[in-house]
């Protein structure tokens, strides 16, 4: 069917939005002219103020407005501890955690050879940089558990050991509220490998 | 955790759409940021375009960009029939289905006294003054099925009656590919009341 001409741009303009396809779309479309338009405003504007101002921080390349972020920013961070992970949304994963006090650094993508993104594309250059400041002992991978996740640990761990850091990975195994019968052979598998001592 | 300032602003902002909660809404603003760009751009113009240009047509109260809408302004669309929606969604679906060749009315919501929406709320003169223009000979209920669509079809009934037009429902019944055994008790009640001879 025909729609009127701003109308058509808008529904198009927000399938670049992940899993939102022609439907969804209309229903997004609807909802802002019908029943939200300063919602609509906002975020107009939002989008208009995020592209202009954020960049990435040179440190770490996280989002950020200025040239370094607030975590690089923040001296009560512990400078010994970088936590290596592949984008932004593993970035706010572990940041929500709440349990990680250290630096990141973030690769932005990982080793994917038949794709053709090797090092250069990664800009892993930035890391070594990173790598060569002083304070870091320890390198924390946080890569994903897929095979393009541990070539890029792979690389990364070359890296730093090279620089004589201590290079540690992220425990694999049962996640909590995990149901046994549920879980995957391979974690299992990894959960045995990885066991230890009970605490008392 | 603690986002920079512009990129919590636009999480904020995807939170006005529909369905979009915290978790979807950070997706989002990191694909926006990171994925795609141009068509975070787009958006952002497309809803302001929108915004700016799009009211509701003088005749039907479609979203558009004139004062009267294409469905309107169109002389082969057949002036005899009018049938009258409750919302753009609905107005959408019926259009979609190329089924119908008429002219529309869109209520905008739908009669609800327990919400003070009465007939003022609905701007319903303006329906008696559409339905007042010569040529319309045949009124087509497409309310809800609901307590307040029925209520609604209710009073647009009298108001088409008392101007002596012909006033038509929407078939209810079995929908295509239903599942006699999955379809409800009143819509099977429904479809009943509502048989036909069979065509040979």
């Amino acid at each position: 069917m025909q729609f009127s001409p701003s109308f058509q741009q808008l529904i198009d303009a927000l399938r670049c939005l992940p899993t939102v396809g022609q439907k969804t779309a209309q229903r997004m479309a609807l909802h802002l002219l019908e029943r939200d338009r300063a919602g609509a405003g906002q975020l107009a504007e939002a989008i208009g103020e995020a592209l202009e101002k954020l960049g990435h921080c040179r440190s770490c390349r996280v989002f950020t407005e200025g040239e370094i972020c607030p975590i690089c920013a923040d001296s009560q961070r512990d400078d010994r501890l970088l936590c290596v992970v592949e984008s932004p949304a593993d970035w706010i994963a572990i940041e929500s955690s709440g349990a990680y006090q250290g630096r990141y650094f973030l690769l932005l993508g990982r080793l994917s050879p038949l794709d053709g993104i090797g090092p250069d594309e990664l800009k892993l250059d930035q890391l070594a940089d990173r790598l060569d400041q002083p304070g870091i002992e320890e390198v924390i991978l946080a890569t994903s558990a897929t095979i393009e996740g541990e070539a890029t640990a792979g690389y990364v761990t070359e890296l730093a050991r090279a620089r004589g850091l201590r290079v540690t990975r992220l425990a694999q195994g049962v996640p909590m509220g995990g149901e046994l019968e549920y879980i995957d052979a391979s974690t299992l598998s990894l959960a045995l490998k990885g066991r230890r001592e009970a605490e008392s």
